[in-house]
């Protein structure tokens, strides 16, 4: 039995994780900025490529409420990631996989940024939470890329 | 046992729920009108604001075989989903995400609509079909926003 | 207890056949030819429509390695897929879905290509790998439109 049951959490935390992952984008876009938080730990941390990080649900939770989110939110704006790849190591996880920001022209939509993504995750009594987001646009230079290689964690 | 089981249908219900959602660009952008239609219940509803709501398998089919559709397969198109977060209320669910889509011009490709979409669901004997999916193009207006938050609901 | 297997297992190919194709992306897009070759068999086949057909790691490999591959990351791409609508036979699977090649230009981004996928799939000792990746512009041909449908199976 306990075969069996080991493997139905496997299954459980991979569906959890890409759930969690799922959430961002839709909370992102609604200017959910608390929702979005939440999805990290107290101490979590996103971390854009050339910019500072954010560290804590407060500091994340002023990137959704800060003048360039809600910009591209009066744009029109879809926080669109493709699948991730999760790499499962008990309660701790890694997943990586693109990011588009897609912004509303004047006439029509422009892709504003293709980024690479490195998620960490961390499981706890409430489940799974994100540990530390890095984010880098896929600009031809070797950091985003080295958030896509396996061999970087 | 039945603990385990429970799990095993809820992780079940989750991936039957995704897949019929990933049939949906396939379907739509080989022109299979009653393979798209067959995803919804019989008397279900597929909403596009500024438009009136197709109901029904009829309506629905209509949808591609008219002539906006087929000018879009004709240029070349994809309906492309981002991953949708999903909550299942037992045998129902609501299910949140982004589509783009995708047309070809005379060089290269455009977004040529990205939108908020909120799929609501229902399990019967033959699985899950759509209830309702509602569509909204990001325009910087409330509609699409409130079709991604968790508390339109 | 063995109904209850069967439906896991069910679930655990499903879920390693989405991680396989989830992985292809990433790896493609940090320039990891010898990954990318490794998510088919070796003898294997990654046919682009108005291409040679690549069959074999070595000439999977080759494509990532390419000029045409090392110019896309050298500007900044990202090989995006879509959610993959996927076909279980037991052993053998079919998954089909979009994919979008964006790349960066001087100003922004661009969609450089989006394409049909139809893979196929064999589960082996080290679990699932490609049998054949059939991917096709959607240019407003049949080409591409016959890969997403279910019928050209």
């Amino acid at each position: 039995m306990s075969l069996e049951v080991d493997r139905l959490i496997a299954l459980e935390d991979r569906e959890a994780i890409r759930e969690l992952i799922a959430r961002y984008g839709p909370l992102a876009d609604c200017g959910d900025a608390a929702g979005v938080a939440a999805l990290w730990w107290p101490d979590g941390v996103y971390a854009i490529a050339g910019f500072d990080e954010a560290k804590g649900h407060d500091a994340i939770a002023a990137l959704i409420e800060g003048p360039e989110h809600q910009a591209l939110m009066a744009d029109g704006c879809a926080h669109i990631l493709g699948p991730v790849s999760i790499d499962l190591f008990g309660e701790e996880a890694v997943a990586r996989g693109h990011s588009l920001l897609v912004r509303r022209k004047a006439s029509g939509f422009e892709i504003y940024r293709a980024s690479a993504n490195r998620w960490k995750l961390k499981k706890g009594p409430q489940g799974w939470r994100v540990v530390r987001r890095d984010n880098a646009a896929l600009d031809g230079t070797t950091v985003a890329r080295s958030l896509l290689s396996g061999s970087s964690d």
